[in-house]
């Protein structure tokens, strides 16, 4: 010991928590299982390493460059980056076990080798609910997907957000009315950089890609208007009959604003924005963006949206899906800088059982005892001065002390100290466990994030 | 699509599990994060990858081969292989931050590229819970970590069970009485081979190495010495005084006997074995092992020790400690080998709600009315026939069928149909969802794995 120490480090990159901090990033997840389980989808697990050719199947861009790939022996490896594709994989390798439509969450780590930047972790969790269709797929999911999605967050004690949404189809039937051809992948992308550079130069931008001045200005009108659900309907409708995919999109976009009040999706929460699009190639209906009211500028918090083909590279059947996922690390790191995270659940138990003889023995049983009452409890059984063991509940913030000397042995009860009120009594174990019980149950209330946000 | 289609399978040695498994997986998993947790010890997450310097520290050896070990960039990057070098790394390098003695849980997956051979995975999750103390750590943590891991596989619903306890300084004393010095890795060893080779073996061997056939008689007396509690300390008993170290190793294992009682631990789920070595260099107090009792031919399912020095490579400071593992990954595969899952946990809902009518948004409405009422429940939202329906219910084992058409719309209710007994009648939601909870509750006391194996 002693001459030869390594720092003792981690990869640049990569989030670890102290105890406090993991507590409340381990209830988030909890509270996300508990909600996507709520709604019957299984969880899943699957191996965070596989083949580079499964991996990579779809192959090319930014994705390649950032992937953790190895050798070992012969095999080509990959760490997954997402949850995407091994759940095609996975569709595709247990098709016949499987029934349709099959509900999955999975919540699990994910690795990205990007260039290390605040906020942005090499690791880090993904939390995904996909619905997958064998064959075909009902407009319901495009609803329940985002609907769920809405539970989780709220469970989160997030209520300041709004999932945003639009079809595929209706930006496909607008590029269509308004000759866009086949530069709409084009098209969308200066679509997208409207915040950031004016209507000006994203219509001159359009015209460049061959749209005509007219059509451009025509297109910004419907992508950038900005009014109620009934007022964008209303606009949507000056060119119904115009155009099959149009009014496919706009009848789907209905029903599933209509389906998602039905799920209970509260009606601040979810909003149309016509221009929402999430990349042109793989979506094909409905496409989500969760916007953080209280900070915007964050990006999107919750994503997806509704595929045609989910699996297409590894079986020769089409297998349609809706799918969101939430950042989880990095929703916690945002929440984490803006004092946002409930941090008074944090404590690892409800109450500190000190031993004041060395009757260590009896002390375990009294442990156990408020154990068996359906209370968490930490033994302290350290040989310390009282002060010590007092300070040691403290920084721990457990909220109630149990301490067992020689007065309450002979009297068959514990001395209770409750750390918040200050206040200390004698009681028998299980008026001991009520009182625990109840001001955890209080406390219980709470929600992981900061409520009024 | 069709034409290049990449077969969908994953890497040898690495699990995966079809939803039914994976539910009653994520049980196994849950139930151990409650128990870890009812005693007051935190939950850690560390980074799959760290810097090879810091995971192989300690150098040398199998796990040095075994390792997935790469480089990015100028970075030597290995995956973890086991829970213990992260632990030693993270309570060095957060030392001042963490209140001692320190009490984690951490379950998680840890990476070994061993030859892959049947019921060893490459990808496993394993389950410690540690207990570190900063330059001491009370002799109570050596009883209550084997508590805990009892209390842990008991709310599994594995009873038949026999935690082995030893400890090394016992072991430590025999050898200095019996003369075996230097040696006595190497007689461990030897002593490890009795029930393979027989003793006459034993002691041929154990005399090669310089130790008389009158002592190695006498020690293999002890070590293989089989009784009751009470007869293995008479036995030691008659060794009293001859030894320092003998005499506190068995102060101490008797304390831990006496203080695992108090923990509610029960009488048939421990026993000291003399035998029980577990590696001589790094354990230094109590050592365990577990024997699964129907079959203890697959070895310890839960084992570990008491140790001194912990984190002796990454900071100049002694923190002792004690810990146990359970390998989940390895006993989920033997359970499920021997069909002692309970799969009937392993359905993703308490409910399945079936539209029978084109108003989707209301059956949303009565799924929803149905989750606030706390019932977990699927909707089926797809356009099939009814018995199509009923057979998607019936594969995934949902308990209970929520019907909704018009005779239950105009009616206000809902028809259940109970999946098990056949049984169906027309409810208000409140009334349907007491029914589902009660039907609940009476599975809810099932454990994950069948008990009375």
């Amino acid at each position: 010991m002693g001459n030869n120490i390594i720092k003792p480090s981690i990869l640049s990159g990569f989030m670890e928590l102290l105890p406090d901090e993991q507590r409340v990033f381990d209830d988030m997840k909890r509270v996300l299982e508990e909600v996507f389980a709520s709604y019957g989808f299984y969880g899943l697990d699957t191996p965070v390493l596989e083949r580079s050719s499964v991996l990579l199947a779809k192959g090319g861009g930014e994705t390649e460059k950032q992937v953790y790939r190895f050798d070992r022996g012969d095999t080509d490896i990959t760490m997954r980056y997402d949850l995407t594709v091994p759940l095609a994989r996975y569709v595709a390798m247990h098709y016949s076990d499987l029934s349709f439509p099959f509900k999955r969450y999975q919540i699990g780590k994910v690795y990205r080798g990007e260039r290390s930047q605040k906020g942005r972790f090499r690791e880090f969790y993904q939390c995904d609910i996909d619905i997958i269709g064998d064959g075909s797929l009902g407009i319901i999911n495009e609803a329940e997907c985002p609907s769920v999605m809405s539970s989780a967050l709220r469970a989160l004690g997030i209520e300041e957000f709004c999932i945003r949404l639009n079809n595929r189809k209706i930006l496909n039937g607008l590029f269509e009315i308004y000759g866009v051809g086949e530069r709409s992948m084009e098209v969308m992308r200066e679509i997208d950089k409207y915040e950031k550079i004016g209507r000006d130069n994203v219509i001159a931008g359009i015209k460049e890609l061959g749209v005509s001045e007219e059509n451009a200005n025509a297109l910004l009108d419907f992508v950038t208007f900005d009014g109620s659900d009934a007022e964008v309907f209303a606009k949507l409708n000056t060119l119904a009959g115009k155009n099959e995919t149009l009014d496919n999109g706009v009848s789907d976009l209905k029903q599933v604003t209509e389906i998602m009040k039905g799920f209970g999706c509260q009606e601040k929460n979810f909003k149309v924005d016509l221009s929402i699009a999430r990349g042109l190639d793989y979506y094909t209906g409905t496409v989500f963006e969760t916007c953080y009211l209280p900070d915007p500028s964050i990006g999107s918090i919750c994503s997806g949206g509704r595929y045609d083909d989910l699996a297409g590279y590894f079986i020769d059947r089409p297998l349609p899906g809706v799918g969101m996922s939430i950042g989880l690390t990095r929703l916690f790191y945002i929440l984490n800088e803006k004092n946002l995270l409930n941090k008074s659940v944090s404590a690892p138990a409800d109450a500190l059982v000190l031993p004041m003889t060395d009757d260590i023995a009896g002390a375990a049983k009294i442990a156990s005892d408020l154990r068996n009452e359906g209370v968490s409890v930490q033994l302290y059984g350290e040989q310390k001065k009282f002060k010590k063991k007092m300070e040691y509940a403290n920084k721990l913030s457990i909220p109630y002390v149990v301490i067992i000397g020689e007065d309450e042995i002979k009297a068959g009860k514990v001395s209770l100290k409750d750390m918040v009120k200050g206040e200390q009594d004698m009681y028998a174990i299980p008026e001991a466990a009520d009182i625990i019980r109840s001001g955890k149950s209080e406390r219980g209330t709470e929600k992981c994030v900061i409520s009024g946000n």
